[in-house]
This record gives structure tokens, sequence and C-alpha cells, in this order.
């Protein structure tokens, strides 16, 4: 039986999603907890893809085969999956799918959000929102994220791109959503190379400062060379907020799903 | 010159306030800090008081004597410290004081404020909440809060107590706020027990869960004796939320300073 499981993680003290020698990573411990849960058989789990060293994820996908096992119900495997994994590791739901159901093969598409804060920073905030004074200038802001929808060659902003791949990819939606201090940068895609929400929000941010206007945004853009892009935004503003597996879920996303932390 | 500071902290990878060997501590992050800004001359950090291994602060208090060092300004050490500093400990405010405040002696109260959870768990208030299925009996809780009010006698709620220390203290404020899921137990008070807030909130869910009521609660409180009650609360539920220096801004708090993490 195929398994198709939604995860959310705090990324801060993971080397991101996938296995990798001498780090953390999410996959890892999920991978290791849910060989114990099946006595022991080793157990592979795929994911959407992959998010980087520090990137949070409200509701990551993957999925997983069940190997022949004593009667263990989906509840029964989400409680103790979150008996077993460290807390900042949640199985939010889990559910039976067919198997031609591929946690990465069949993505539609996927909402990424970065967080900025202006306002004051506190332990809690500054792990889940980069601290940037003066992002300010919405109304260029705006203009910067509508000019990024549609079919876009974003060699720009990527990074350690194979040549040969192509570097287009279609943004459906990217919007700011602005509540007291925090930015909501949210991008809505059918798919996203390397790097390339912070690529693109390493750039928003001197919009946001009023260094460049949204012109001079463009101009990177089309221009489809990296270096003519801002630094890369860190990694502990990003979350992965959703994942679409169908036409009429597709950008269907709820910000309040994200930490909204409250600063003094 | 002796300067004041407030300081936020993430209690998750610490071993609490107090420095101790072989564990992470905040005092110790903090004096090592300031120490490299004072040109590694040692600096002493006294804090309103203890927190424990895994305790949240939301504003610690603290103070520290400058030694002679050239000219820095209060906003110039905020910005060092912070850059300095992990993320999970973030200088609030700092501020000069006269010779004669002291941050442990002359607090007057503080308002401890411990977070359940009775909604789904995710990655992020996992940290930050008790995850506590079925606190519903709200009404039983707010009696039982009401019974804690005034000088008691807490030696029920306290664990390791030195038995010639005299075991009463005042509770000014003991009460509930609801939001959703989530329940905010808040309690106000002159001075705490060691444990005290966590022993109380460890019989306070079994109010909450139905288990017993506001009497079986007042019983418990009345025994004197720490075997009559249930097990002390994990640590992650708790914050310090504010601590207290002058009759004007005693038991004024905003529970807004307290994470709430939107639970999807």
């Amino acid at each position: 039986m195929r398994k198709k499981i939604i995860i959310s993680y705090d990324g801060t003290n993971y080397g991101g999603w996938q296995i990798q020698p001498n780090r953390n990573t999410i996959q890892e411990e999920i991978e290791k907890k849910l060989s114990m849960l099946y006595a022991w058989q080793k157990i592979r789990v795929e994911a959407s893809g992959r998010t980087d060293a520090g990137v949070h994820a409200i509701a990551q996908t993957a999925h997983y085969d069940e190997p022949d096992c004593p009667n263990l119900n989906n509840e029964k495997i989400l409680k103790a999956m979150n008996r077993m994994l460290p807390r900042d590791i949640r199985i939010i739901r889990i559910e039976d799918v067919s198997d031609d159901f591929h946690a990465r093969f069949s993505v539609l598409g996927k909402t990424y959000v970065y967080v900025i804060n202006s306002g004051i920073e506190n332990a809690f905030n500054s792990k889940y929102s980069w601290h940037y004074n003066g992002f300010k200038n919405i109304y260029e802001v705006r203009k910067s994220l509508k000019i990024l929808e549609g079919k876009q060659d974003f060699s720009s902003f990527t990074v350690e791109r194979n040549e040969i791949d192509n570097p287009e990819r279609v943004i459906t939606e990217a919007k700011l959503v602005s509540r007291g201090t925090y930015h909501f940068l949210c991008f809505t895609g059918e798919g996203f190379l390397y790097k390339m929400v912070r690529s693109i929000v390493g750039s928003l941010v001197f919009v946001g400062a009023g260094k460049i206007d949204s012109s001079q945004f463009k101009d990177i853009l089309l221009k489809k060379d990296r270096r003519e892009a801002f630094d890369t935004a860190p990694p502990h503003g990003l979350f992965l907020l959703k994942v679409y597996y169908n036409d009429e879920e597709y950008g269907k996303y709820d910000l309040n799903d994200i930490p909204v932390l409250r600063v003094r």
C-alpha cells in the first residue's frame, strides 16, 4: 500500500530534506523512524522535492510504500511517528493513495513564502523571518512581483545551474501580503529552479529598500545572468507552504498556516 | 556604568539560564559575547532569576557593570551583541540604570505564562506549547486558578525544596485566556518556588481533562505535600513573560508578546 504523508518541519537544525553524509536531514529522520515502526524493514521516502538546509516546510508532501506488516492503521502510524520523531518534525496527515501517485512526479505546483520582518527582532521571529530594516517601497515591490508572473527565463535567479537544463519556469502568482512589520512574499508556480525563490528575494529587498526600482529589477531578470542579481536571501525566512496535486486545489493556500510571531 | 538588559530567548537548545558545566546556557552565551565586546574583559551578568532547561523568555531582565571601555553607546552595544549572539537569543533593549538597581534583588514580581495546545501539533507550535488533547473543562480550570490567588503554602507545587525555606508565595493573578485551540495559563506573583508554575500546570491539566475537579485541586494545594500533586509539566510550554521593577508597571503584560503560532 502506498502512503502519502504531509510533513511540517522547522529546518533550523537540519541540513535540508535530502539525506547526506555528516548532517542531520529530515528525510533521514523520517526514514529511520518509519523503519523502526515497520520492524526494521528499510523504507524509502520520496518527497515532492528537496528543501535546502535551514528552509522550513508547513506541508511538505512525500510518499512511501508500506512493507508487509501487521495491521497498522493510518491514525496509529501518525501517532507512533510523532512520538518517535523530534519535535521539530511533525507528521500532519497520512492517507492511502493509489500506486500511480508519486510525490515528486505527480506535482502540479507549489507555493513558497518568504517572510521578511522589518520590525524588532526577538528570539522567536528571528528563526522564521529575515530581519531586514527598511522594506517599505511596497508599490515598487508589487510591480516587481507582477513582472515575474508568467513563463520566464530565470537564469538570473538561480545558482549552480546545469547549462543544458531549461531555465524557464512558470510562476502563476507572485504577490506580497503585509501584516504589521511582517511582509510575506508568496510565490506559486509549476516548478522552481535551485535557490530560485531566495535569489529573487535577495534582489527584491533592494527594491523594498528603495535602492533599485521595478524597472531595474526587470533588467536583472532580462539579463539572464546570475551575476546581475544580488546575493541570495538566507534560508531561515523561507517556507514551503503547500504542494498541489490536482487542479481544484492548485493555488489555494492559507497564509495563516505560516507561523505568525507577534513581536514585542 | 550599570546596564539593564532585556533579553528574549528560545530555551529549546539550552540548559537553562544559569552557567553550568557541559551544557550551553543563556548566561554563558551572553557573558562570552559581552566579554568579546569589551576587549576580553570578564563581565558578570546577573538575571532576575534562573529559568530551567527548555524554558523560554520573552523579556528576561538582567544587569551588568560596564568596565572601563571606549565609548560604546547602548544602540551600538545592542546591535553588536545581536550580530554575535545565536539567533535564538536576542537582546531586545539596553538602558543605563543607577548602581542600586539589581536585576534579582530589585524585582517586585514576574509573570509566567504556560501555553497548552489542544489542537493539531505542527513542527512550530510543538516547541512553544504543550500538546495536550482534551483541555476543555474551562470552568473548573478557572475556579482552580482562583484558588491559587493570594498568599499560599505551595509545598505541593514545588520540587527539591529545602525544608528550612519558606514555602509561602503570593500569586496576585492566576488566569486563563483561550484563543482557538491555545490556552494561556498566566501567573503573576511576587515570587515563585522552584518549578512551581510547571508543577501547578501538571495538575491543572487533570482539571482541564475532567479527571479531577477544582475542589480536588484545592485538596492537593492544602495537603502541602508534593506527592499529592501530578507530574510536572514539560518545560517547552513555559514562558517568562515579564519582570516588574516598579509599582506602575506591576501586572501589566501583553499576551501578544507570546509567539502565537497558527495551526494548519
